[in-house]
């Protein structure tokens, strides 16, 4: 029996894996398991095992795939050719991360408040999240961070992802733009404080 | 044959769900399963399901046990006789709150990032964390909150325990001090931003 090429069996596993994703979408990251994602995706559960050897390694795959996304978004609104406004940098890479979750709120939810869940799912989240602080450091124009700056920085990103959560899924009570000056002047005060402005420094996160 | 009385059954009740709850600070709240907690628990897994029919009901327990401690913890030290000075009590809360994470840092971390995986413990984190909201609300002296200062509310609770765990995980690499003056700071400025001071008024969660 022949082998499938590289590139089938990468396609069939990134098929796999929109399935598993979809489906984590849908009904909750607690629901991704073989059987369904072998359903979905309309393959073997065989198959389903053969790429994710077990239950873990599927759902931190589904994690791991949508927090790419979210890097790759606020990437592309933050990282900019030279010589552009790097104060705006901070408003881009806010509004993408806000449609970004306008588009999946229940999805977003589910996954952000998942990853404590087992330490493969909750690793992945610590370097998500790590990368996006760096991100905000480097749009902020930090070439180092210290500890008292990181604790800031992920501080502010779990409040920018909790606001952001609460007014969607409260159906926007207040105006966007409120939001996001909401979001931006914490941002300011965060950067103001004697916990970022006191400690030693130390590099970004490699 | 005879039917322990009252008290015995909720006796017994009560060190199951100990047990339980002891299990999940050492290892996780997805290591929290019948077999396990009826060792812990030196009684037999036909009595753990007796208690908690399902695997589901056994974690909700879990979360919802370690959440009224917190919150008994928190408003303990905000609640306060009449006559006593009101602009403390945020600054009394909010230490009652770290020290309660501190004592306790992977628990809560394990805890508090796990509630999005099943809509069970779901329920119980909004349920906990509508009522810190509630608490903070009362000791920053609002008797009605808006839906923007929900969101602000909200967002600043995210922020506040990010901050601590960040600080506690990272061997509180600065002084104590320093991370209640970042938080109280920020809730400062949370709630003179637009988002807190627009929209119409609501009555808070009943």
């Amino acid at each position: 029996m022949s082998q499938p090429a590289d590139g089938a069996r990468r396609d069939r596993r990134e098929s796999v894996l929109r399935a598993a994703v979809e489906l984590g979408r849908r009904a909750g990251l607690g629901s991704v398991e073989a059987g369904q994602v072998a359903l979905q995706a309309g393959v073997s559960k065989a198959l389903v095992y053969y790429y994710f050897p077990t239950h873990r390694d599927l759902q931190a795959a589904v994690v791991r795939c949508s927090a790419d996304e979210l890097l790759a978004t606020i990437r592309g609104a933050v990282v900019l050719p030279a010589g552009d406004d790097p104060g705006g940098q901070l408003t881009r890479g806010l509004d993408a991360a806000i449609s970004f979750i306008e588009e999946q709120p229940e999805a977003f939810a589910a996954l952000s408040r998942s990853a404590g869940f087992h330490p493969k799912l909750f690793e992945v989240f610590e370097d998500t999240r790590n990368a996006i602080a760096d991100l905000l450091a480097e749009g902020i124009g930090l070439t180092e961070v210290t500890p008292g700056q990181r604790i800031a920085l992920r501080a502010w990103i779990a409040l920018a992802e909790e606001a952001v959560l609460h007014w969607v899924l409260a159906d926007r009570p207040v105006p966007r733009a409120d939001l996001v000056a909401f979001c931006q002047g914490i941002a300011l005060e965060m950067l103001a404080s004697p916990l970022a402005r006191g400690a030693t420094a130390s590099r970004r996160t490699p």
